[in-house]
């Protein structure tokens, strides 16, 4: 193993990027200058920023560097195509204690680039320092949109239709089953983490995607939203985000909330309800929108979005009608990093 | 003194931004959506970002927090400048672990608010989030150029002019003075630390300034400059920059170095050559820039600007003629903080 040390920042830095490739036209100057330079032609340019502090947001215990780095560009193109914009670019800033060897980074770095390969992105700059413990890593994604395309938080429509992309809840189940695995090993290390039938809750965890291909897919249907965020704290805070910004109410279904049978399966082996998962758990990274009520034929029918309710007007609060028939207050449970 | 989990991720983001207004008009959208829209017309985007990390890049037991706000906006900026740029916006993400109260939230804001006023930036996004131990500062700068006004690292030719804004080493001098006197206070903390005419190296150290003024001044010279870097690691290690993007030498006299008075001063009371802090004292942010001898009429009157030597070809390697005539190699001898 090899101490980064002996390479220095700027060694670290050549090391890791020597392979970048510059695949969109928009870049015109990548990493090596004070600054990346891009040119967005006649487009507007959006701009999108996370933190990820270990211990915090990630667990080392659990979760593999290259996983780790796809997860974290992920997350900021999730938050780019939620303007119905595409990501071209990113920069990726990471101080690293000196537990992490070069191979540790090196893995860290390859997660990054197949995300930006996947994704069409080019990483055009960042910074790469030290930190007294643990890791953090800040990434910064470029986009752009055509002006009249851009969606926001705040343009939900009393009786628009509001709908997800995906499923809901499977990444925090995914994070319980990881949590719950880590104490069973750390109880007893000769007890291999036993994930077996649960993979895909474990990979909406540890390998989000970000929904490029809504994006794609809305635009073929000709549909733009009328406002439409990323899911990454849950759905009942995000629901709350759209509602307070747009100045309105909604009514969404538990029967309509689409969630996997494994999310559904685990989530009875473990005695807390799915639609739990589905409304309060975090990182799913799919697509909350709403469309006009004109757009319903186009998006009916498409297996990879669920229309789960409507916005109604401000007076009304936001509710979820349960499978009863009674209606409930939507409450923001979503993850709090700033909680003690 | 207010306990920061109250208010929760969102109640401090919307603490924190409450009073900020945009003054760019290429700012569409800011705070307050999944991301920001910025329009930069017919001009080029460009766009840098640095990662400070506490007890790597600052120490807060002599680092206010309105300083290090400041400081923590006005490095990026001088990376857009660094590339004849203009900055116009900037994300914030911050990780702070439970020590902090809101009031010392508040504080840094402040100096971060300080500096986008002084810079005319707007502050249109980021993230806050929590840390296990310790404070990191992630910002992004973006800013505007006309394409064929961006300078790179790589433009410098033969025979053109070496240059230099401002003065060298006061802010790496200012920085042993503190640390001097946080040694006193740790052996006695009743002796108050004693910064008593050295105020100067002190403000440099604290509350450092981006050379928005030296990329006016070129502009109403009429000088591009063919490369320019801005010296945040030493002028030894950006020279080195320079030489090696630009694919020459060059060679610099150690008496045109600029610097000042009380840099001079506290290198003779602490026993270390100025020339040495102006070397590779690093966090001047100053300017270096190479412009064509044609230029020399030009920059030469301008008290702000140093011309302290010449490119040579990549035969040559990079020099400093001492006073005694005597030429020595330059060694990037930088920060690194990936050093143990």
């Amino acid at each position: 193993m090899t101490d980064i040390s002996t390479l220095g920042e700027f060694g670290l830095i050549k090391h890791l990027t020597k392979n970048i490739e510059i695949v969109n036209e928009s870049t015109i100057k990548g990493i090596g200058d004070d600054a990346a330079v891009i040119d967005s032609k006649n487009k507007k340019t959006i701009i999108t920023t996370d933190l990820l502090v270990e211990s915090v947001h990630f667990d080392l215990a659990y979760t593999p560097l290259k996983h780790l780095g796809y997860k974290a560009v992920v997350v900021n193109l999730s938050d780019v195509y939620a303007m119905n914009a595409i990501p071209k670019q990113i920069t990726v800033s990471i101080a690293i204690s000196n537990r992490f060897t070069l191979e540790a980074v090196e893995e860290l770095y390859e997660g990054i680039n197949a995300a930006c390969k996947k994704y069409n992105v080019d990483l055009v700059g960042g910074d790469t320092t030290s930190s007294v413990s643990g890791m953090v890593i800040s990434i910064t994604a470029i986009g752009e949109a055509e002006l009249e395309n851009i969606v926001y938080r705040n343009g939900a429509k009393v009786n628009d239709l509001i709908c997800v992309s995906g499923d809901l809840g499977a990444a925090y189940a995914g994070l319980q089953l990881l949590e719950r695995e880590k104490m069973v090993f750390k109880a007893n290390p000769e007890i291999q983490p036993d994930i077996t039938n649960y993979e895909y809750i474990v990979q909406r965890q540890l390998k989000p995607e970000a929904r490029k291909d809504i994006i794609e897919i809305l635009k073929s249907l000709d549909v733009i939203p009328t406002s439409m965020i990323d899911i990454s704290d849950g759905l009942s805070s995000e629901l709350l985000h759209i509602c307070e910004q747009s100045n309105c109410g909604c009514a969404i279904y538990e029967d309509k909330l689409p969630i996997a049978d494994d999310t559904k399966e685990f989530s009875k082996e473990i005695l807390i309800d799915a639609t739990t998962f589905a409304l309060n758990g975090g990182e799913d990274y799919e697509l909350l929108f709403t469309v006009k009520q004109t757009d319903f034929e186009k998006v009916v029918k498409n297996p990879y979005i669920s229309i789960i309710g409507y916005i109604t007007s401000p007076e009304n609060s936001s509710v979820i009608i349960a499978r009863d028939g009674t209606e409930i207050q939507i409450q923001a449970q979503g993850w709090n990093p700033l909680k003690k």
